[in-house]
């Protein structure tokens, strides 16, 4: 199918035009380079080199004998939006053209401001060119695991049918995320549900857990192909950034009691999570969520994890919490559902399976981590002096 | 007390400045003139005819012998909103400052965005001024009763405890809002109580129903002091809609099959529950929701009793339901709370005692309406061509 994807120069964008690419879809994306420079702002670079993406394609090509469109512009301008669909015609529209940074989201209110720009009116401008071009198209939008918080129930998938006072309906779950980038895919839900609504557009939700991984297979194949690997504060995200603390022997660092508790998925199962829910679009119509996560960990168990995969490679690694720069439950029930995307045939990969590969990975690129060492623990913070009681 | 009024120049804003100014409280504010331009831009006008600012406020200094102090500015400029609060040290904010208006934003891409960027950075901007500046000030904050949509269960004030699958929790009520503008109102809810979370900040966000009313009494004294009346298919809400249409003769116009059912609120209660709600703020670091309306009507309802008060005026006047421009449930379950404002003292008027009083301050202004005639019935739709089934 045609298959355009938002945020094609990203971590997952990339990964996700290769994949598809490669099963015989025909891909096209858009891409403004925002994120390599958001990381160079905060002092990160990826751990694994990644070249541009003209050589990207280029590389692509060679390698796999096929071509990926590739249009560079920013989603807040809705002329090139809409250029690009008129242009593609998409059947599907995988949109991960978004600032999918928390920490990077609480700098400061430039920052904070920019994120819910950025990442609203990208999303405003895809639904009005969708209706204006393709109505019929699946948008597939990754949304968070993070926009439902940690509720002290069980957390379905997007809708839950209640009694209350006596009376029953079937009302969209509610959502307490927890960082002003998470509240932003909250918005981005109910603008993408309302959309569905007025305008018969379709749409599924994707609840994404936290992305672990350093590549899918595809990429052995040439080190071109690569996908970037963000291991700095910000754009590190756990799993990722434990791997990296560990093969230049920096502690571990839990936050806080570390019994945070999160859904996780791997790079390549997150790629085949997007495939089985672009193929099988919802009707006409129809905003539907899938919560998209392999494993549930907390941040402690992880750090074990990672900590014995390291020491499996014979690196000595040490597991250290540090005060919480967040604000957040660091004890709490935890149980989402996730059947939606297994009904589908999605079979995860386990990620203790996963890690040494990881550390291997990781461990030729050393020196690239070992550079920016001092970019690894927390700088930003939630809470603000002002406030406090 | 000291309070700030974002949105200084509105229907409610200019009423709340001289209500509560005039109740002794020291009051300064904030106005961009946007409202004045929008109104305009949709071809309508007030039908009360209104002053400038500066007239304003030398008229009610006139009249009361009292200041209110103003300063021309947009929320969305960060360093204005600072400025404002370094000077005046507000121990209450209320926020009335967003583009209010659902068929606005639903008029093409551009309003669409225009009002979620101006509705969610000026709110955001708030918030970090507030942190910075007078983090223990109460934010009064304008939400509305459209947050909710219609679900077919009662409706809390903001929050319920509820079982599922035999666990017990306090969340968010859903949200289900009905046009692009009533969406911005929820991302704000959302930002509001993520900032009272993690910034301690404290909150009283305010669900209001909608409003009609030609003036407060206060406004008598001198026909400078009055606020602007909107009857145009954008910025006139239902029952000041139906008046006007009523004075000149105009069919009145339910859209479809005109069960739509809402709770509404007289200009003079609404400012009434405001002032209850700064003068009794709730703790630091809560956020706190009211549902600030009076009575429920479904809108033939409020034709009929429109059309009554007509006919005891010696207007003949007819009803006659159009096409729904709008994407609605036209016959639903409708039973929201409304309890917490009454505990506070509220008492509010009836509807049908208002509206003779609406309907003579609209007579003396017949000319205005009906210059103005062609822009009362609905041009702006919900739905696209585009994305028909």
């Amino acid at each position: 199918m045609r298959v355009f994807i938002c945020g094609i120069d990203g971590y997952l964008g990339w990964t996700l035009a290769m994949y598809l690419s490669v099963r015989g879809h025909e891909v096209a994306g858009a891409d403004s380079f925002l994120r390599r420079k958001w990381v160079e702002e905060v002092g990160g670079h990826s751990a694994i080199p990644i070249v541009s993406m003209n050589e990207r394609l280029e590389a692509y090509k060679e390698v796999y004998g096929k071509e990926i469109t590739f249009w560079e512009g920013d989603l807040c301008n809705y002329d090139f939006v809409l250029r690009c669909l008129k242009e593609f015609q998409p059947e599907a529209i995988v949109h991960l053209g978004e600032q999918p940074c928390a920490p990077y989201s609480q700098i400061d209110v430039e920052h904070c401001v920019f994120t819910q720009h950025n990442n609203i009116v990208g999303t405003l401008n895809l639904l009005w060119a969708m209706t204006e071009v393709c109505p019929q198209a699946h948008l597939v939008k990754l949304g968070t695991m993070g926009e439902y918080g940690t509720p002290n129930i069980d957390i379905p998938e997007g809708f839950f049918t209640i009694e209350y006072r006596g009376r029953k309906d079937t009302l969209p779950f509610p959502k307490q995320a927890g960082s002003w980038y998470h509240q932003t895919k909250v918005h981005d839900t109910h603008n993408i549900m309302f959309a569905c609504k007025i305008w018969n557009l379709r749409s599924t939700d994707l609840m994404q857990g936290v992305v672990y991984g350093t590549k899918i297979e595809e990429m052995n194949a040439d080190e071109r192909l690569c996908t970037r690997f963000d291991f700095d504060e910000a754009f590190g995200t756990v799993i990722n950034r434990y791997c990296a603390q560990a093969v230049i022997g920096h502690t571990l660092t839990p936050y806080g009691k570390g019994g945070q508790t999160r859904g996780f998925i791997h790079i390549a199962d997150s790629m085949r999570c997007m495939e089985l829910t672009a193929v099988n679009p919802p009707e006409i119509g129809e905003y539907r969520v899938f919560n998209q996560w392999a494993e549930r960990f907390d941040v402690t168990t992880l750090a074990q994890e990672v900590k014995k995969a390291g020491e499996a490679a014979g690196i000595k690694v040490e597991v250290k919490p540090i005060d919480n720069p967040r604000v957040e439950a660091e004890k709490h029930y935890y149980n989402p559902d996730h059947q939606k995307l297994f009904d589908l045939g999605f079979r995860p990969h386990k990620m203790v399976d996963m890690l040494p590969e990881m550390i291997s990975d990781l461990m030729k690129h050393k020196d690239r981590i070992e550079a920016k060492r001092e970019h690894i623990l927390p700088t930003i913070k939630w809470r603000r002096d002002g406030a406090k009681r």
